[in-house]
């Protein structure tokens, strides 16, 4: 068992609590607490499951920290992609505290806060990498490390009972397109303070050695254009994947092509990245959609949203021949410089089918690498850091537990591995680490149009049977005291079968309906609720001996006076 | 350019029409007709895509096949997987004609009829490997071809304009676990002979170099059992992979375990298997689950359904821990021996997420191999067999694609391929291939419970928007003459929004519409469809002003005399 050497009081205590991120990938949010100061790591979102019909996205329960908002010195921010900055608009209406993050990271943020016009009520504050802010009695510095955005930061948060690294999400790049590699040497030296605890990025944790360069996908990207100079490309990709984009526009200004932008988050991204002076475009480079007709094909590029096949995207509208302005053709050479997220296979294998039938080439093999780090990447960083606590993050259960194994095969102490939920809180001090009895509230709260919460359990079941079986509705008035039947029951319905085709089927439905509310009049049944279950009962047992279907029927009873 | 060499008319002409298969991996039936004779070769079924809401599966329009139901011969059906046998119960009530396959798969077959109680109506004739079935002009011989169903057949069609190579779902297996490769010999023979077309599985074109063999898995699979002798396992497989399921049973049997099987397809499917004598389970191998008690864990293996995540499978209900007899528990080997089929990646990660939770070692890498012949053996293939035209069959767009660009490289005339759509008719001489002009009709049927046909675009447009939204309902009753509103407006709503959580937000709606309403009746409108509108616009534009939702919105009107 190997012991920290900071100097920390030996028996300070510090609460770690994530709130999110790791029952899946997404939504990370983690809570750092000592005595009655509270930093928050990340603020992301997620996106709705399949089963979470019409919603928009998930954000955190933050009740724990509505409830401690007076400890809440700050959040502080790793990198600027949805799942660690995708909430804050939400929660900094909560609890409003400074923001910390890298130049690039906090331009993104700042975009986002805008659009829910909260943008002058925060503070935000930019932290360059090797540079450490104090926040209390925590201590937090930024240290440079890889991924898919640029600006990305890995924690090192030295807190009264240790250092804590928090790698965020992070890939080793020695030969990255631009700017420097994951900071080895910072987190060698940390290691050599001793380090208290290890949070890292779990996503390819069951991924054997090492993930490629982007330096890999600039090569390809390079040999497309070197091989397809008579053709229009089109390249779809990662709007927050700057430096990919960057190497795009550069590549089309070598080969003497002008390069349009399509797609509302691209077109920000890269407004966003230029204003900061993270993308320098050669002059002359970006030009109008409008201009297009200017040009010939082998003198432009077309860089693009839609890499996931998302249906409104840019890319998916010139794949279903709708996109107002571009039009596919034979010989178009059309780049995915992206892998499907999970969930999206099929949407994305639907986009590149109809590129196919519209005669473009589309290439997506070699034109994309992952963002995080594999195995052997992993192994280094705990090598380098030698934590006597592992806390694996980000990812689904089975990544947790493959960076629990990889933690362990580095020399951790099984027992000071911890895989956690999100709600748990984690105790921690050089002396011993333990997970409370209690835990604190925790989850995904649905987020539908403006309605934040408002969409819970009960609302998606009926979402689901609404969508599997359809409803019908069955009105009758009756009169209010002599309970006699005024009009009905009359039967509506939606999403069930084509009524013109089915004409038959639902007259005998009314009429069987009908049969069963006048014999409750004739056996005189003055209780509503009781009528409503008979008509209920009855056309559900009609309709599954008929056509074995379980629509949704709602009776409703009007009463006249 | 080659030509073919068999004794053919030199001007007949063959039309082949597919019906199905050609859009996306599925639902796969091809017309062959000749005069005043038709046969048909598969007829099988899709599943839905995600957008096709409450549908259990889609089966082929065969408007043209019910048009020239004289026509008719025979259907051939290559093997016995469901995209290729699926909707026979649904296309034999139309067309009776008798069914020719290899024994397992008129087996498999007989299973289906019997769940629809049409087993007596229909006739049946087993076919060997290496035997020819004369049908009016066609002569159609089976050959024996490696997939991952036992049995599987490809097919010489000898037709007035000359042979026809079809290959059914095929692979080359030099190492199969049971029974021999897919017979070469014949495939050259015919080459020899001369073919005129070849239409080939598509599936993996895009995949360079051969399929693994199943001796692969089988190897695996030894491997994991002698390294798991104390832990109970589990196995995971598609039912109809009788091969694969019988080298685990005989592995069972070698390290002295007994077999469970569990869920109905797979118990199914292992009953017809060894009825036919295509499973020989050593003796006392099998045991009910009743039984499973009496052993210990190393004594035990599970063969179960639910590889593909599907929530109702066994699996699936043993990782939620709402299985009825079996538990999962810490220490359990699970193998998943398949890989997921698009669209059910993130159903299966959720199943192995909640395995790895109960404790299980999960276990999917090398314990699968694809059925489909990757890009070298597509071309081994067209080495022997030579053909005039090329008519890829059997995948999406860039499958088929794919094929087309290895047939080219083989020396097929590039205007000899036919990319078909489902509903084209090529028309095949010795001289001359073309696509008529008029198409018959095709596309996909929906089957919902037991309606055929009754839920299309209107319907499941109606599901997807309730899916996103919701619905409210606005019912209100007026005297017939006086035009007096005598109840209502009232509002009911159903996936929609949480109504406890929502009693302000919906009692100002109600208000709004009542307003509306009393307006309408102030200025003496007495169009009830006017009334219905004006009631959807106020509400639909309340709804949207203060919580960015718009649910289907369903005005009904009572009237009463």
């Amino acid at each position: 068992m190997r012991t920290a050497k900071v100097d920390v009081k030996e028996n300070s205590k510090i609460k770690i609590i994530p709130l999110g991120g790791l029952e899946a990938i997404g939504m990370n949010i983690t809570v750092f607490e000592y005595e009655d100061e509270i930093i928050v790591v990340d603020c992301g979102l997620s996106f709705p499951d399949d089963d979470m019909l019409g919603i928009d996205l998930v954000i955190p329960d933050i009740t724990y920290l509505k409830d401690n908002a007076d400890k809440v010195k700050a959040f502080i921010i790793t990198h600027g992609h949805e799942d660690h900055i995708g909430s804050l608009p939400y929660v900094l209406k909560e609890i409003n505290a400074p923001i910390y993050a890298t130049k690039l990271t906090l331009g993104i943020i700042e975009g986002k806060l805008k659009e829910h016009g909260i943008e002058k009520l925060v503070k935000k504050k930019v932290v360059k990498h090797g540079q450490t802010v104090t926040l209390g009695s925590f201590k937090v510095e930024f240290i440079k490390v890889n991924h898919s955005i640029a600006d990305a930061a890995g924690l090192a948060i030295t807190t009264p009972a240790g250092i804590i690294v928090h790698t965020g999400d992070f890939k080793i790049d020695y030969t990255p397109m631009f700017g420097d590699t994951t900071d080895l040497t910072r987190f060698g030296e940390l290691g050599k303070k001793g380090v208290l605890a290890v949070m890292a990025d779990s996503t390819n944790a069951l991924r054997p050695g090492f993930t490629p360069s982007e330096r890999n996908v600039g090569k390809t990207i390079d040999h497309i254009f070197a091989e397809n100079t008579k053709q229009r490309i089109i390249i779809a990709t990662f709007a927050s994947n700057v430096d990919r984009v960057r190497h795009i526009i550069n590549t089309a200004a070598k080969y003497n092509r002008k390069v349009i932008v399509e797609g509302r988050s691209m077109v920000n991204i890269i407004n966003t990245a230029t204003e900061l002076g993270y993308l320098e475009v050669p002059e002359g480079t970006l030009i109008d959609i409008e201009e297009m007709k200017s040009y010939t094909d082998e003198q432009l590029v077309l860089i693009t949203t839609g890499s996931q096949g998302e249906s409104m995207a840019a890319l998916s509208r010139m794949a279903a021949s709708i996109h107002k302005k571009v039009t596919i053709k034979p010989g178009d050479t059309i780049i995915f410089s992206s892998s499907p997220i999970p969930g999206n296979e099929k949407a994305v294998t639907k986009v590149i089918n109809e590129l196919s039938m519209l005669g473009a080439n589309v290439i997506f093999h070699d034109t994309h690498v992952s963002g995080h780090a594999c195995e052997e990447e992993i192994k280094l960083i705990y090598s380098l850091l030698k934590p006597k606590y592992s806390i694996p993050l980000h990812g689904e259960y089975r990544h947790l537990k493959g960076q629990a194994e990889i933690a362990e095969s580095m020399g951790v102490d099984k027992e000071n591995i911890f895989i956690l939920s999100s709600g748990d809180v984690l105790n921690l001090s050089q002396s011993e680490a333990y997970v409370s009895d209690t835990r604190v509230p925790a989850g995904g709260i649905l987020v539908d149009g403006l309605g934040v919460g408002d969409v819970g359990n009960i609302v998606l079941r009926d979402r689901q049977n609404l969508a599997e079986n359809g409803i019908i509705i069955v009105v009758m008035t009756f009169e209010k005291y002599s309970n006699q039947l005024l009009a009905g029951p009359d039967m509506v319905s939606r999403g069930f079968v084509y009524v013109r085709e089915a004409e038959n089927l639902l007259e005998e439905a009314r009429a069987t309906v009908n049969d069963a509310v006048l014999d409750c009049i004739d056996r005189n049944v003055t209780d509503w609720g009781k009528i409503k279950m008979v008509v209920k009962e009855t056309l559900s047992d009609y309709l599954w001996k008929k056509i074995k279907r379980n629509p949704m029927i709602l009776p409703i009873i009007m009463e006249v006076e």
